[in-house]
């Protein structure tokens, strides 16, 4: 007889908020909170998921909802889940959890994302000092596909995959983890010249009891209060997995996540319909509800045979991915290149970040010149299918990244012509939604416009 | 009737030094380093080049050749070529140089490569501070695979490709580069805190008259000094394209350069049969002699039409590439991830350098479990065609960066398995070529291990 | 705001029965089988459907509802629908309609399917001269991948696609079929060598009242009477479209169908999880109920301008498919050719046919060398993502047929070995559920071995 | 050390005639035929080969060479090679010889090719009713890439590969193909109705002295003149491989041949730039001369142990093959079908070959749509990266085949618009190369354009 339908064992309704639901959501890493569920090793579970604001992002005219939103609320995860063997052994500390991911996709009822640019002064972006506006574009489906009002021209195959599958970290770790982002939310400005390129502030989140929301633990007790206090934030990916924003994470693909507290205490959320590399917007993919099916092993002790180490403990580890053989298949790419002198002219030392940076601005403008607005192009390259690479690292000093995107996401040839004047410049309306900046940070200036 | 066979513009003989070619070669950039053949657009056109250290490295029992090379002669290019359209009117500065690589291969006769790291004191590579020893592993090809006796049980088919192609820089961006190299040069070692994540020595290559070869400029006139003091290095990737290596700019792809200066003068050289991005071990494609056979297209007024100078001055361009349709296709990929916090356990804010050594050093070591040495991986990961990605360039502070390893480069499984003990521990023999590292800086330790 | 989720036009309840569905399936072509739904060009739509047979075959360990079913009841369809336009204006004879399929995927809660060969007098199937027994297999899915506990060892992600998209034929087209099938039937055995090496009885399937269904049209009435005369079986695939069986439609795809018939009365059934080229069972997919969504564009006077009638009417055309860019991923595939001489050594003149059957014996008896009954690796290679060529068509007399199966479906190494003895034979347990055939008819023979 | 440049074991002058060679060429399968040299398992060697016509066919401005072609001379192979393992013991009956296509392109100096129709009367062609001329494209390579100044605007990479890779049949072998095929030629026409559909003819090409080349043996020996009566013709693939016309076996690729006579004695020749499944214009590949890498091994009794005799005796086995992994990638494809039912309206039975013409010809006819004659098409069809498979084979009485064209070849979109008028329709000149066909035999008229 066959198997059952994957047993749904968290539910999420969106017309109620995160805290609301059946089995309470979570915004925050921490070992005491309490799982929702449990599941069986080999079987097939169903996991339900509200976007990663939970709600907060409408499909309505306006970006007002991008520009105020409370960050100290996100990502809203749906877990943990505890995982047992087919003895009924819970996973346990050194042991490696592989997730199988069956099945996934937006929620029936709620087939819609977005993708957005925050506000330089609440959230930011990788472009931020370029873009310093909360910008909204909004994108509905038509199966695989996805095409945005606000970005004519363009449509593309999903890639639809959770944004964050992680395990609890245990309180050493988490004591680490706090420890560690302190120093750089203290030292960071005056230690790192990269904060003079990447301008997303603050430069680290850490734990806050403001928007703090923990399942199955009441707010306002004085366990909540500790925990709030101490609970890692979601917005980075960490040695639990977390927020890896790994794009090709969909269909058949798996993750083997170290395990840190008995039951592993898996969490999952922050679907993406879509995502480019980087996913350089920051509310950057096609953030969406949706659904996981998922399956689990224990490899008993997996963590010690597999996982590396690299210090300065053993809990300093990174998850293994293996990726599914079911992704779009593209034929055309078009390249660009950034190298690591930022857009003062200043050389960096083998930056891959800094020329990551100037690959998307060299791509956003090109492209630009087919009819869009700079800002669609932002928009369009953190959520279509495009590749990041990095693609030298050695010849000092730089760093050479590139941005590969597939030329048939646009209704139009889009590589140079032998000929010119070429390309459409026709514009194409409508825009992306766009708030105003009413900060003073100053906007980086292309320099050479005005020579 | 057909065309000819592509015109043989630069020959070279592999027999010769690269200063006794027929045509003289050069390894340096410079608008005065006189073109050494013409070319029109659109005829398809053959250029021939030594390895990148003409010839240095041998194909011998010892990794001697490269602990002593003397990097101040590197790399050594087979033009420039000049530009013509039909009419006879050469590219000019502010054209765009579209060249197509209609092939490319090995030079017949010469069908062999190598992949080497450098002495941690002259050279280096991404992971010197963990292996700063001279290493090196011979490459033979049969057709489309390459094996190496010196890494057994792995064998995959190459993605051929050119490391450098360029255009001459015009005196203006020679002065530019110059100046910007020099600052980093000077005060990098206090600026930039990747210095002390990413050990290669020196920051930057300031020009040099040791080593250098300027075509026909003969060597020991006025003439040559003076340009020797002025001439960029070809280490690094910069806005005339250069050591770009973009791994899969293979057969079929284009790279479409800005003119500086009349003609262009297209200079290439530094072939890959096969490379990894990152090229993490420096020397670390399948380094290799070969030929190219191109074609050009002038797009008149292109850089302005095409390529954004993102700043500060309208010089500050990056070429664009297109990929060919004929690569090897894989099916299944198991991927490793990094976040910016350093072996140290220092957190970096969004630094996908740091991110990307972490995501190589885990790769490394999880392979070696297989029966490999770390040395073997980490050449290994430099030259076969691996993927490495930024997934996620936003999420302060964690750039997460991945390495995407094909699996079917093995003749085993390498995948994580649910049983333990797993895998085959068997050493396999032999082992790289190796030198004593006879230096005084300390490894980077792995601190887990000893906990 | 976002399009609603798309409309569920027909659905179905897998408990029930084709003709107690609330909107009633229909088994046969004909004009005037009503529309039982009508969308507007543009809409994404939701057809449900119960798999081909009506929920005959079950999900147990018998393959005795194989061995009796009635086939004069399949393929059940859903549908008639008529399309109109964004005036009103319905589809037209001459028309062309675009359907895309936007999504597809089994029922939710009905998530598995079957494989089956036919008893020889009851159905056969490609090989039923070697293979006259009724067989099943179950086939379960978790997520993208399908496993059967029949065929261990073998595991593939699903190209999952409706075998039958077809518009409704007009009288005149139907007349055309029942005429030259009719013929076909009553002089087939003598007219065409090639029914004594394919050996699927009848050799067509005329109009037949008994099993029939018509929708809306009540049975037992005279005008079903005289529709149920006239209509034509859904078995072969003709100028309607209907049962192509294209293993690639899947999501993404789209199909260009002619119009025969005001509104164009579009059905679809016999949903796919996966097939291999061929189908080469007959029950030969892995048979499921399903759903499709789907949008409609209506390309007036498309038939004309599109489709070619090769003649000898106008009417004797045939869809064009456009494939979509979301495919399973293979890299290595192994290759078996047939040529056009029969198991008896007769030479046939470029016969296609002939040759495939000698390819795909081949390939089963290949595969069983690794641990399998021929049975299970017949009905393997009915399902399975396998593609079916026609390599060589012209080099008189043999036509050249190949067979590509993907080696990754298996978890062992099929390919062969440089050393004897290899192969694991150890058997495969379980096997497929089998009948006894009970009829008179010689197997072919494989005279080879007896030598 | 590095191994050596692939020895050329069969070099070829493209000035001398075939018989000219310094390793005398060779056209016809018997075992008697001497080898002209000798190669060790695991040496990589080089072998050259004249286009299959030995240099008939020229790059000029008409068609009259294929319309005059004398076909008794074709094809023109290199070899035999005898194959030793390490020992020096030769390959033996029984074994089978593993052969690795590790590299393989044109001849430097010859890049170029033709694909070319022949004239009814003297060879024909898949669609030789329809298109009874000799007509010809010439094709020019740039790299990857082949174009034609006779069928503007289409440009593809080749996936080359030889069309023909075999081993010398065994007398016994040898008696087999002559008897099965004289009878086939003798009473063929009575026998298979397929004959009406498909009119190349002979049916079947019996030895004949005339056009007879042995290589080794001398022209008008006894010896020769017995062995060029009972030598087979090397048109059809058979039992050892031969013109077996896969498209995909290109570089990396396997194929396992079965060892008919000591030392296997492997030919091969045919090379093909590039080739659609079922090379249906028949001289129908870019055909090219060339040469080939291969490197063999000996499977000792592997002909028992893994090639299947499906009789009627053991010697009735085919080659198989594994498909190397670098291919043209390719995303879009527009899939054209077709049904067993002949352009008369004849209703034929689960008849490949007869369905597989009609997808054939509803291609020509749509794409000639988009500005090309039928001419263009037929022959750009035959040549170009297609897939033609064996879609659906057991849906009594249609077979189903459909041909897959990649839409990327055109410079134009030529899939379906919603609107029409559409396409462009302005003629693609200039046209082809044609011959008048000065037959009687009439042409296969399109009865519905008459309607």
């Amino acid at each position: 007889m066959a198997p059952r339908t994957p047993r749904l064992v968290v539910p999420v309704c969106i017309k109620k908020k995160p805290w609301e639901q059946s089995l309470p959501l979570h915004n925050r890493w921490h070992p005491e909170i309490p799982a929702v569920a449990e599941v069986i090793t080999g079987e097939v579970f169903r996991v339900e998921m509200v976007d990663w604001t939970g709600g907060v992002i409408k499909d309505d005219d306006s970006a007002d909802d991008v520009k105020f939103i409370d960050l100290s609320t996100v990502h809203y995860l749906s877990g943990p889940i505890r995982v047992l063997d087919s003895d009924g052994i819970p996973a346990k500390p050194g042991d490696l959890l592989a997730v199988e991911i069956c099945n996934l996709g937006p929620l029936p009822g709620d087939e819609w994302g977005y993708t957005a640019t925050f506000d330089r002064e609440n959230g930011g972006g990788f472009l931020t000092d370029h873009f310093p506006c909360a910008t909204k574009a909004i994108w509905y489906f038509e199966g695989i596909y996805a095409y945005s009002p606000n970005i004519p021209g363009a449509r593309f195959p999903g890639l639809t995959h959770p944004g964050i599958v992680g395990t609890a970290p245990s309180m050493e770790l988490l004591n680490i983890w706090n420890k560690r982002e302190r120093k750089l939310q203290e030292e960071g400005l005056e230690t790192f010249k990269l904060c003079q390129v990447l301008h997303s502030r603050p430069l680290a989140n850490l734990p806050s009891t403001k928007g703090c929301v923990l399942g199955k633990i009441k707010v306002g007790t004085p366990e909540w209060e500790r925990i709030a206090n101490e609970a890692a934030r979601t917005i980075p990916g960490r040695e639990n997995g977390g927020n890896c924003d790994i794009k090709n994470l969909s269909r058949g693909s798996k993750v083997y996540l170290p395990v840190f507290v008995e039951g592993a205490n898996l969490s999952t959320g922050d679907m993406h319909f879509s995502q480019g590399d980087g996913e350089v917007s920051f509310c950057g993919a096609i953030e969406m509800s949706g659904f996981l099916e998922l399956k689990c092993e224990i490899i008993r002790g997996g963590m010690k045979e597999y996982l590396t180490p690299m210090g300065p403990t053993p809990l300093h580890v990174n998850p293994i991915f293996e990726i599914g053989p079911v992704e779009p298949r593209f034929s055309e790419w078009l390249v660009f290149e950034g190298i690591s002198v930022d857009e003062g002219g200043r050389q960096h030392y083998l930056d891959a970040s800094v020329a990551y940076k100037r690959a998307v601005l060299n791509a956003i403008h090109y492209l630009s010149k087919f009819g869009y607005s700079e800002e669609q192009m932002y928009l369009l390259l953190s959520c279509c299918p495009c590749e990041g690479r990095i693609s030298g690292i050695v010849d000092t000093p730089n760093a050479v990244a590139t941005l590969a995107i597939p030329t048939a996401i646009f209704d139009q040839d889009v590589r140079p012509k032998g000929k010119i004047p070429v390309g459409p410049r026709v514009v194409r309306k409508p825009d992306i939604l766009k708030c105003t900046y009413d900060g003073n940070l100053p906007v980086t200036k292309n320099l050479s416009l005005s020579m």
